[in-house]
C-alpha cells in the first residue's frame, strides 16, 4: 500500500492562536514525504470546501509561507462551523465527499479541530468501509475549551491559558495602584462555554498576591455566596478581581449573560457576564468598578503564545500525518503527559471513536472547596502548557503574519449546494 | 543653591504600562545624584499620600527592585484620582502639603500624571512663591490617552498603541477566518473618552488587508452612514472589524455606550459601546458578530510593551530629575519629535502652564475624509512610537512583575482628614 495519494486538510469551528502551526506540522511533514503523499490540498473553509470542492493548493506557498505558518494565529484556509449528520441522515454529503475525494485522487484526510470536528472526522473515516472507498481520517486536535477527552491538553489551549494568565496579573496590578480612590473591583470575561479551563489560568493571579475570584461553568452560581466573597476580599485586601467563565450559571441553567436586559428600543440587549457580575458587585457592595470581555482577543493572541501549546500543535500535526503513512485510520494524536516536575510528555494515539462527542471537564478536585479559585493540583497540571515565550517576528512595530495566496485546484466536477 | 534635599515622588490618576519606567527613571537618577539629593520619598496612592503625611521609603528598596520596576506595569506605590481645587478654594490642602513638606525636607516635588495631574503639580509648584516655600515642582508626562499637548507623545500611549495594534490585527485575522459560516463582523472598543488617538492605532490593521471601521470622539457619530460603510466592507471582504472609541457620541454629545438598556430589574444597566454598536449592526445588517471590550487590559498590557514607549518613560523620569538639579521649576520633559524615518526624537522642555488643563485632540488631517480610518500622516505619526518589544523576563509561563516592599516613613505631624 505505498500507492502515492494526495491529501487533504481542513480547519474547523472556533480557530486558535496556533491551528495553523499543526497545519505548518501538516504540510511540511507531508512534504518530507514526497514519495507517499503527493500533493496537500487544502478545504476553504474547512469542510465547506471539500463538499464544494473549493480546495486550495498548498503546493503554490512557499516553503518560507508554511513555515510562517507556525508563527501566524487565526485559520489560514479559513475555517466553518458546519457538523455533517449521520450516513442515514445525510447520505448525499458523504458521496459527495467521496465523489470530490476520488476526483483528486485524495487518499489522506487530516481534520483540524475540536469535538464537533472529531465527530465529523469519525463520520468521514467510516466512509472507507460503508461505501468502499480507501481513505484514511485523521484528526488533529485543536480547541481553546482544552475538553477533548483522552489527550492531556488540546493545541490552542495552552496560549490562552497564558493570555488569561498574563492579562489577569497585569490588569489586577492597575486595579490594585487604583483601589484608594477608584476602581475596587476588576472583571474579566474569558471563553469556555460548558468547561472552566480557561477560567482556571485567570487563578493563577492568586500565586502572585492578587485576590481572584473564579467563576467555573462547572459550578452553579451562588450569589449570595459570590457577593460575600468579593466584600471579603476588598475589605481584607482593598481590591479584588473577578475571572468569569461565559459559561457560568444559575442553577436553572439559565447563563450570567442572560439577564433579560432590554435596551431602549424594547430590544434585547445582548450583553456579556462580565458587565451583568461588575452591575450586580456595583448594586449590592457599592464598589466602584471596571471589566473587560476579552472575546477573539484571547483565542487570536499569538504574540503571547505558549512555547509548549506552539510545539505540541506542530507536533500533533506532524504525527497525524506519520500516523496516516502507517497506515491508520479513524484515530486522534495526543499528547500523553509523563511527569508534571521536569514537564514530559509524549505523543500518542487514541481511537477517535473514543473522542467524538466527549467533552471533559474540570476535575471537582482542580477547584477549591468554596468553589471560587482552582487548587495546587490545577496549578501543576496548567503550568508546563504555559511555559515558554513563542515570540512572532516583527516589522515596524507588528507582527508579521502570513497571508496565504490560497490558490485554487480546478474543479473537476459539477456544483453542488449545501443543504 | 546646592544644599542637599529630599524628594517627593507620586503617581497620578490612571496607571500606564509604563509609569513605573518612569518612577524608575526618577529613582535612580536621584540615587545617581545622593550629594543633592537625600530621600526619595514616594507618595503612598499618589498626592494623597503627601496630605496625609503616608510617605513611602523607597531607599528601603534593593537596585534590582528599583531596576525591576522598569518592566512593572500599573503604579507600584498606589495612584490616586484627585484633584487639588485652587489656592483659594482649599488654602488648607496647600498648607498640609507645606506642612508635611517641610516636615521631611522635601525640595523636590516629581508628579507622575496626565492633564489634572498636571494642573496639580502647577499648583504645587505655586506654592514656592505664594507661601514662600522653596520647592521645585515637575511634572513627568503619563497618559495612554495620549491628549498632552507640547510634547510629541506621553509615556503609556505607544504600548497601548502597540496592544490595540496587535489585537486587532490578531481578532481580524480570526473573523477572516470564520467569516464564511460565523462572525462576520468584529467590535473591539478601546479608551480615550475625549480623544482618540488609542483607536487610531486599530486603524493600521487596514494596512494588513484588513477591512476596518475606527469610530473616533473627534467624528460625530452618524448611524445610517457607518451601517452603509460597514455593509460595503462585509459585501467585499466577507468580513469587517470596528474600533470604537468608548468616548464615541452622537451629535448631541451622547455617548454610544448610554442607550438607556435596563436590567431585569428596571436598574441602568452599564454597557460598553461595543455591544451597543454590535447589536446595531446585527439589528440593521443581520450580520453574526463578536465584540470585545479591552478594558484595563490594554493599559496594564507590559506584556506587549512598545520598547519607544518604555525608553521615553525611562527617559522622561530621568530628565526631570536633572531638570530639579538645574534648578527648574513648574515645566515637564516633553518628547520632540525631530524625524519620523529614520526616529529621531530628543527630551525637550515645556513650560507647565502651557500645560496644565489643555487637551491635545487628533487633528482632522489624521483621520480620513470618510472620518471612518487614519491617513498616512497618521500613520507615520503612530508607526515609531510603536516600534520595538520590550519583552518582561517570565518564570513559570508568567511574567516577572515586581511587588515592592512600600515601607512607611514614621510619620512627624499629626492626622489630616481628606475634604
Amino acid at each position: 500500500m505505498t500507492q502515492k495519494k494526495n491529501a487533504f486538510y481542513a480547519q474547523s469551528g472556533g480557530v486558535t492562536a496556533v491551528i495553523n502551526a499543526s497545519a505548518c506540522g501538516v504540510i511540511e511533514t507531508a512534504r518530507a514525504n514526497k514519495d507517499r503523499i503527493g500533493k496537500v490540498y487544502a478545504g476553504r473553509n474547512g469542510i465547506i470546501g471539500a463538499l464544494t470542492e473549493d480546495l486550495i493548493d498548498t503546493g503554490k506557498e512557499s516553503a518560507s509561507a508554511i513555515a510562517a505558518l507556525r508563527s501566524t494565529p487565526s485559520g489560514a484556509f479559513g475555517s466553518c462551523r458546519y457538523k455533517l449528520k449521520s450516513l442515514e441522515a445525510n447520505r448525499r454529503e458523504y458521496e459527495r465527499l467521496i465523489e470530490v475525494f476520488e476526483a483528486h485522487d485524495i487518499g489522506y484526510f487530516f481534520y483540524n479541530g475540536g469535538g464537533d470536528s472529531a465527530d465529523t472526522c469519525f463520520k468521514v473515516s467510516q466512509l472507507s468501509e460503508s461505501m468502499g472507498y480507501p481513505l484514511q481520517a485523521i484528526h488533529v486536535p485543536k480547541t481553546i475549551d482544552n475538553d477533548l477527552p483522552i489527550t492531556d491538553c488540546c493545541p490552542g489551549f495552552g496560549s490562552v491559558a497564558k493570555y488569561v494568565a498574563v492579562s489577569t496579573l497585569e490588569a489586577s496590578f492597575d486595579v490594585r495602584s487604583m483601589a484608594k480612590t477608584s476602581t475596587k473591583v476588576f472583571v474579566v470575561e474569558v471563553m469556555g462555554r460548558h468547561a472552566g479551563w480557561i477560567a482556571a489560568a485567570g487563578g493563577l493571579a492568586s500565586d502572585h498576591g492578587i485576590p481572584v475570584v473564579v467563576l467555573f461553568p462547572e459550578i452553579e452560581f451562588d450569589e449570595a455566596k459570590f457577593l460575600k466573597r468579593v466584600d471579603t476580599l476588598v475589605k481584607e485586601h482593598g481590591f479584588c478581581t473577578v475571572v468569569v467563565s461565559e459559561g457560568c450559571h444559575y442553577p436553572d441553567g439559565t447563563f450570567l449573560a442572560e439577564q433579560g436586559a432590554r435596551d431602549a428600543f424594547g430590544h434585547a440587549q445582548l450583553g456579556g457576564a462580565a458587565p451583568v457580575v461588575a452591575n450586580m458587585i456595583k448594586q449590592a457592595l457599592g464598589h466602584k468598578f471596571h471589566w473587560a470581555v476579552a472575546d477573539y482577543l484571547q483565542r487570536a493572541a499569538r504574540h503571547i503564545a505558549s512555547a509548549t501549546d506552539v510545539k505540541q500543535a506542530y507536533q500533533l500535526g506532524q504525527k497525524a500525518v506519520e500516523l496516516a503513512l502507517a497506515g491508520r485510520n479513524a484515530v486522534m494524536p495526543t499528547v500523553e503527559r509523563i511527569s508534571d516536575v521536569p514537564y514530559k510528555y509524549r505523543i500518542g494515539v487514541a481511537d477517535l471513536a473514543k473522542v467524538a462527542n466527549v467533552e471533559k471537564f474540570m476535575p471537582r478536585d482542580f477547584i477549591t472547596k468554596d468553589g471560587f479559585g482552582i487548587t495546587d493540583k490545577c496549578k501543576r497540571y496548567l503550568a508546563p502548557l504555559m511555559q515558554g515565550e513563542d515570540y512572532p517576528k516583527y516589522r515596524n512595530g507588528l507582527p508579521v503574519y502570513v497571508t496565504l495566496k490560497n490558490v485554487a485546484v480546478a474543479k473537476k466536477l459539477g456544483r453542488f449546494d449545501l443543504k
